[in-house]
Order: structure tokens, then C-alpha cells, then sequence
């Protein structure tokens, strides 16, 4: 996707050979038209499927997932962060690794808001490890929903979060691939 | 704002005398569509207004702030949550109370992302005990940018939020008041 490679080129901050902030446009400042235009490519590239709901996880996958959701003209859940005391009896739960806590976290969706004929778009912003992903599949599983593919904003190709997704037979579409971040350099694939 | 309302007397529910829950379209499973129609609302309700940037709230706030930056095509900023350990040197820092948690939550906007000269929308999917919007008003403060209003989804006109932001001098824009939840029914102002 041109338009967002031309966002990263212009404001995309390399922290690490790991790190790439987009925080002026995708998950602290948001742009709303880029983010319209970035749920239009996802309703592209998943025209061949039937999509009854889209889910992301809370706080910087909603606003990829909403636009998606908008263009698709399907609800969209956010899985929520919970602490452990504060997860319903009817909730279907999924653990990621936080890097900022160092501990897990666990995300919630609760059961009524996935059913098993739902046919599911996950999407996020950044797929890096993957961890994210792997909590959402197994809130899928719990659900019996069926998966039509995830959907990634940025994905790092240099981490193995896609190469597992895709072992696993999951279509994953990023809209934009990054093959390297050495020497404070993007280099998309 | 009757659409809403409608939705709401379909898909609401009272838990208590001052809960009530609307997780099936507004802040846990999102109706996209709807989300929009809020957004042209709040362009209509502050057209009489300059903006330059809508700032809220993650997680629940996010929703309805894109969609009102999309009608108004501006950026959407919004605050995050974080341990006092992960916050930046050069952060806005609110706190709000956190009704789970019963600790103080810090949220942090980056100081680039609000500027003196920015006119500021603030957007929330509740007005209760205002807490979030205090916590917001404070990050305002810091920044030196000019507040336009508060927008917020839905008022519970019985707690006390909307009316210390009235005292205040601030503009409030609510597109559905609720006067009570009492005895499991909601009363609409």
C-alpha cells in the first residue's frame, strides 16, 4: 500500500533495529482518512470472502479494525486487557505478553459477541512476534467461529509472528512488509 | 440524537441503579455505522466551531473520536494508559481514578501531539463522575492548546460529571442525557 509506505517514510521513527514508531499516525495520533483508506485495502484484499465480524485487540488495533468494519458494514469487538480478578464467568480468554509489564496479560472477549457461525477478520496494527495474534486465535478456538484470515497494518518480517501464522495455514494480508530496520533504515520488502 | 437513543432502549442493560451497559454497540463489540452517525452528530453539534484535533480516551473512547475526526478530517489523538514506570520525559500526564483497579491510572499524551495553537475537541463514549474528562482537561492545561468542548455519547445526567464541567465554563455536547437508571428502567432526560 503506497499511501502508508509514504506515511512511514515521512514520519516512521527507528528506535532499534526493533522498534519502528508510527505514533503520529496510527496508534497514539491517529490519521482518520488514512485509516479509512487502510480499512478500503482490507475490504479488498478480503473481497473473496464472507465476513460477518471483524476483532482486533484494545487500544491500538481499534482503529484499523472500526474502519474495516465500517467499509465491510460489520460489527467489530475489541478483546479487552483485564486483570485476572476482573474477568467475567462467560468470557472467552486469550494470554499475550506484555513488554512494558514483563508478565502476561489477559485479553477478554466476552461469548455472546462471537458464535460459531461468525466468520472472523482479525485485525491489528503491527504483527512483530505475533503474540497478539496467537491470543485472538485462541479466543477463535474457544468461540468456534470460523477465521477468514488476519489482517496487518505493518507487518515486521524480520520477527517470526507472520512466518507462524502462515505455518499454521492462516491467510495473513499485511499492508505494508518491512524486511529490515538495521542502521535507522526502513527497508520495506 | 433518536437513533441512539432507539439502540439503547433495544440493546441496553441496567445492571444497577447507576450502570448500564451497551457493550453490543458501543464500547466492547462496536457498530461501525452507528459510530459514524455519532460523528456527523458532533460535527453538526460544534459546527460553529474551529477544530484542529479530537483527543480522548483508550480504550472505549477511541471509536466514537475517529469517527468525529474523520467528518471533521482531523487527527484524532488519544491518551494513553500507563504505569507511572513507562511514562516519556517529554509526556502530558492526567490521572483518573479507575473504578476496577481502585488506584489511580496515569494517562499520558505526548507533548508533540497537542500545541498552543490547536483547537481541541474532547470526546468520551460517558459522562459519569467525570473523571476521565478531569484527567484530560489537566493534560489540556499542560499543552496551552484551546479547548473547543466535550463531546460525549451518553450522560448520566445523576452523577456529577457534566455538571462540574458545566461550572467550569466548558461547552458540553451530550447526544443522549439519561435522568435515571432506577428500578432497571432507563429514563431519558
Amino acid at each position: 500500500m503506497e499511501l502508508l509506505k509514504e506515511r512511514i517514510r515521512l514520519e516512521g521513527k527507528v528506535l532499534s533495529d526493533k522498534v519502528l514508531k508510527v505514533d503520529s499516525f496510527l496508534n497514539h495520533q491517529i490519521d482518520p482518512v488514512l485509516m479509512l483508506a487502510i480499512g478500503e485495502e482490507f475490504k479488498k484484499r478480503f473481497s473473496d470472502c464472507k465476513i460477518t465480524k471483524v476483532l482486533t485487540v484494545e487500544a491500538s488495533g481499534i482503529a484499523a479494525a472500526l474502519m474495516t468494519g465500517l467499509t465491510l458494514q460489520v460489527p467489530v469487538v475489541f478483546a479487552k486487557k483485564k486483570t485476572p480478578s476482573t474477568i467475567p464467568d462467560n468470557a472467552l480468554v486469550g494470554s499475550i505478553q506484555s513488554y512494558t509489564r514483563q508478565e502476561p496479560v489477559e485479553i477478554v472477549v466476552q461469548d455472546e459477541y462471537l458464535q460459531p457461525d461468525d466468520h472472523v477478520l482479525i485485525i491489528d496494527d503491527f504483527l512483530a512476534t505475533g503474540e497478539a495474534s496467537q491470543g485472538l486465535l485462541s479466543i477463535m478456538e474457544q468461540s468456534g467461529a470460523n477465521l477468514v484470515g488476519v489482517g496487518i497494518v505493518i507487518e515486521k518480517l524480520f520477527q517470526e509472528g507472520g512466518h507462524t501464522l502462515r505455518k499454521q495455514n492462516i491467510r495473513v494480508e499485511s499492508l505494508v512488509q518491512i524486511k529490515s530496520l538495521k542502521n535507522g533504515q526502513v527497508i520495506f520488502a
